[in-house]
């Protein structure tokens, strides 16, 4: 590492000669697979922009240009770059360096990339403002083929072309949308990939004009004036992307550092906004990962030298997906929808045993819902199985295209509540909230594997209109060998003596079985655990009634959750207790499950802690 | 309306010749410009699909065919013409006929279409249905070129190319979106139009062959082998909509029912996604329309022979285009975004003063929302003023790519609350649920024009993270001519003798006051009007101790209103008062304003009905 321990900044990149660079990448490289090995993290995109990344660090001036990761977990480069090198293993580490760029963490990481197709827009803004205060600084923007399926990048592509602005498109080639075959832009990039490469083709005319560090104003004028013959003579066309407003530039080797270098000076020298697509491959330079990208794109860790993966227990993602199996299996008007997350949710399967009835839309959520609320006008199941914070996209697909007509689709959703090592943008806080607001929603949380399938056939063929089904990234908490599932809305726990009630629903329900349990000799108490969320069952506040001191735990966010829709209904009925609950209150950065609970208040102790207190126990009914 | 009045299903129109066609849409046009000209509705758009809605019907097997409208208040003529010609006065009224296809209304009308863009998804969705159970009928979306600039119609567009379903894409191109400048599908069409109109040029070989109304299989096996060959001879190419899967067909002068017809009958014999581009007029027939489509867009009523408008009085709208007129003369950092919404939200003297800080980004509210954030990235004051229901399809642009970084931008949030004669689609009843859910977000409640004015200040200058003002369509209601604003967050007008208080906010105000007046001798009442909504002013909870019953009027949804969320609260801090709260509970159809009220509960005399309930005034603290 004797080329990137001296790097604190771009300036450093910038006085590096291409030799330097080129060690320089072999660098990251290690010190890339050396971290993701141990803390896990996203291993192929960051291998294939490793000389992407020094280019672009070499031709921009930042902080002042800009750099905007599409999505971000490609930033680890960057990173390294600006001055965190030091404190890389600590990635994805509580009160570490987020695998997500953060401007919290530093000036060169300008905004919060964690939901793919956003760069251009939010790069648009960036450049709208240099282009207000006639600053002439750069915005780039780099986005994956995968990314650009996305309905927000293409309103944010159709409107970045419109004006002058200094906004360079990178789009980052690595063909992961062309295996979902998705969309005219995966086609339109396969059609122009089949042409030779721009530098490479065109070496004297191309480099000549590109090498010159800073065109001298009488080129520049040339380059303007005579631009159209130029660049037939130098670049390949892209009718639509040129339709679309930009300067096509492309394709440019991605791994080829005097390529890059000069086709960013060239995109520089345009002052308008430039379409660069850079071609790399995903795990470049780890032959595991290039082998298998999809493995190493999210990996929890792995053995360096055999490249061998951590592979986790049993997990409700592949209980989601068995069961949609099974429910498939007799009924053939059941379809799963999914926006590029197969794998992730547990689809693998089902995808091979049911490929007329699996959809893979791409990242496109809002589609997803729309189109199963269409198949559900004609008399499909449409089942969509999509992480809690990706749903946040298609808010108004369920509300206006669902919910008004009350049409039944079944959303599975996966990665609710606390998701480990990702942070802020990947924490799956938001659904009960946002579901809760939309009328004919009905919300299941089950706490183990046995009740996912459960509730998952229950939302299915006992529940109208939307019908989800939310559950944790992983495997099932402890302490629930004895429990066995019901199909009612919920489990009262009744201990004789109790004066407190104790609610929670989910996983939470483990922890909660373990500090009542704790708690057993000093203080009689009963647990509700509420299986359908929402709306809340009405026989509950009955059942209420019968205590002084209702305490609720919640692992999801504060405002609209159910501990507070109790509340509200719980103050409207004249309850007289005393009414406590615990919930998460705010964004959670990067930090392990257990982690996270224990901050919020939600772990073991902290619940036998809360549940000590005894003011709630003077309160005489 | 000899003929019309004999139409009571599709049936008829197949039984029509062309020449009754054209009488048919004559008599149409007649009955739209005469019953729009009194209830008001959408003109120019449902003037220009007459013949292309004719043609539909005669070349579709309706219902088991079917047809999605997107934007759906061009579904007049296809109202006509199912049955419901004579309801047809009772268009946009309450309990009449709605001005956007509704499912509940008749079995030919597919999916509700409220919100631009979702046809494609929609339609593909159902398409699916048809192949998975071997059935042949068509799905037809037929989508403006307006509404093809959203990020879901390119979603559905990319997905809806990808397999053989029998998915027939009329792109209604009425050159709209061309005057906004938005993306490359304006221009693509525009490219298109230039050249010879494909059915006029090749009249001899288009027409013999799609005026066969079934061609035999021979014809069709030449057609699907020689595709390619024949396809050149005949039709325009585009690379754009063939990369996405489509087999382009058009332009067609979409006022010229033959072409229509045999261009439909073309498309319906590939058996395979086609796009049918259209060439309409926006008010063709009636020429104050078709000069100005814009004024006639959606109008309140007009006189039919002058074609002089219904203009309305002082409305929110215009006072908040005036107050940033305002703001942004002194602050050259006011920038301001809407989503092909200029008009409607008041901004065009503000597009005209300050071209370069206005930004119409299309219908593209997703992109709006994120573009601001990384406008406010760069130092920049962006307002984005969007109406309400609008705002529900940029959730997650505000959840993640906002509020997590607390960026400061403004939501100038227009028809919220209830909305006169649109019905379920268009009522801003949902704003507050989703935005509470949002941390970092404050919401202003302005009753007046002033304190709109006010709000708006306080949100640019003195608000950090999301700032939200939210106000209804419209003017003024009564009763506050008196009333002075203020930059506080409530006001609370205290009667030394009231056990109850009356908390209300937004022009519900002026309601809440007129019914304490009528109760002056009868019962003491004190009233809290909220000026800022979310998050809750903390000193709200001491006052609110002081009495003995609180009574909540909200005008938006129950489920995680304001009135919930003062609910949690009060329980969590055990207030022993009686609290009730009156919202507006579910989706609302078309009515006035005031018969919305009343339905809720929340017009004058509803309000005095509660508030004389004595049942909390029994309660002893």
């Amino acid at each position: 590492m004797d080329i990137l321990q001296n790097i604190q900044s771009p300036q450093d990149v910038r006085n590096l000669s291409i030799g330097e660079m080129d060690k320089l990448c072999e660098e990251l490289r290690g010190k890339i697979i050396e971290t993701v090995s141990e803390n896990g993290g996203h291993l192929s995109s960051n291998l294939g922009v490793v000389e992407l990344t020094v280019a672009l660090h070499k031709q921009f001036d930042l902080p002042q240009d800009r750099i905007v990761w599409d999505v971000g977990h490609q930033c680890y480069c960057h990173k390294l770059l600006t001055g965190r090198a030091k404190q890389f293993d600590t990635l994805r580490k509580s009160g570490g360096i987020s695998g997500f760029p953060s401007p919290k963490e530093s000036e060169y990481d300008t905004f919060v990339m964690g939901h793919s197709s956003t760069s251009i827009s939010a790069a648009l803004g960036m450049a709208k403002a240099n282009t207000l205060a006639g600053n002439e600084n750069y915005v780039v923007a780099v986005i994956g083929d995968g990314a650009i399926t996305g309905g927000l990048a293409y309103e944010g592509l159709c409107n970045g072309g419109r004006d002058n602005d200094r906004l360079i498109v990178v789009l980052n080639d690595n063909r992961m949308s062309i295996n979902r075959n998705v969309g005219f832009v995966a086609r339109h990039l396969a059609s122009l990939r089949s042409r030779p490469r721009y530098v490479k083709a065109k070496k004297d005319v191309g480099n000549a004009l590109a090498a010159i560090p800073l065109i001298g104003k009488p080129a520049r004028r040339l380059l303007t004036r005579g631009k159209l013959q130029l660049k037939q003579a130098v670049y390949q066309n892209s009718s639509v992307f040129e339709e679309m407003g930009y300067y096509y530039l492309g394709p440019v080797d991605g791994h080829d550092l005097n390529d890059l270098l000069s086709a960013l000076q060239t995109a520089k020298n345009l002052n308008r906004p430039v379409l660069l697509h850079v071609e790399t491959n995903k795990g470049q330079g780890y032959s595991p990962a290039l082998e298998n990208p999809d493995i190493y794109h999210g990996v929890s860790g792995f053995q360096r030298e055999t490249g061998r993966t951590t592979r986790g227990g049993r997990c409700f993602s592949q209980v989601a997906g068995e069961s949609l199996c099974t429910l498939a299996k007799d009924d053939e008007k059941l379809c799963v929808v999914t926006a590029a997350m197969t794998d992730g949710t547990g689809l693998s399967t089902f995808a091979k045993q049911y490929p007329n009835r699996f959809f893979d839309v791409g990242i496109a959520e809002e589609h997803a819902v729309t189109f199963a609320s269409g198949m559900a006008t004609n008399g499909l199941s449409p089942v969509f199985a999509v992480y809690s914070t990706f749903l946040q996209r298609a808010y108004d697909q369920l509300l206006n295209d669902t919910a008004i007509m009350n049409n039944h689709i079944v959303l599975a959703i996966d990665r609710a509540g606390l998701v480990p090592d990702d942070g802020e943008t990947h924490q799956g806080l938001f659904d009960v909230p946002f579901l809760s607001t939309i009328p004919n929603t009905t919300v299941f949380a089950p706490s183990t594997f046995e009740e996912l399938s459960l509730h998952l056939k229950q939302a299915v063929y006992d529940t109208k209109g939307i019908a989800a089904v939310r559950y944790p990234k992983g495997g099932e908490f402890p302490a629930l060998a004895m429990y066995q599932p019901t199909d009612r809305p919920f489990t009262h726990f009744r201990n004789q003596h109790a004066r407190t009630l104790v609610i929670t629903y989910g996983r939470l329900f483990s922890n909660v079985l373990q500090a009542v349990r704790q708690l057993r000799d000093e203080m009689p108490l009963s647990v509700m655990k509420l299986n359908r969320i929402h709306p809340l069952p009405k026989e509950v506040f009955k059942l209420i009634e019968q205590y002084h001191r209702v305490v609720f735990f919640e692992e999801g966010a504060r405002e609209g959750g159910v501990a507070a829709q109790l509340g509200a209904k719980l103050m409207e009925r004249k309850y007289r207790g005393t009414y406590e609950f615990y919930t998460i209150d705010s964004f959670v950065p990067a930090c392990t499950v257990e982690e996270g609970l224990a901050q919020c208040g939600l772990d073991v102790n902290s619940m036998v802690q809360t549940l000590h207190k005894t003011e709630g126990l003077k309160h005489v009914k």
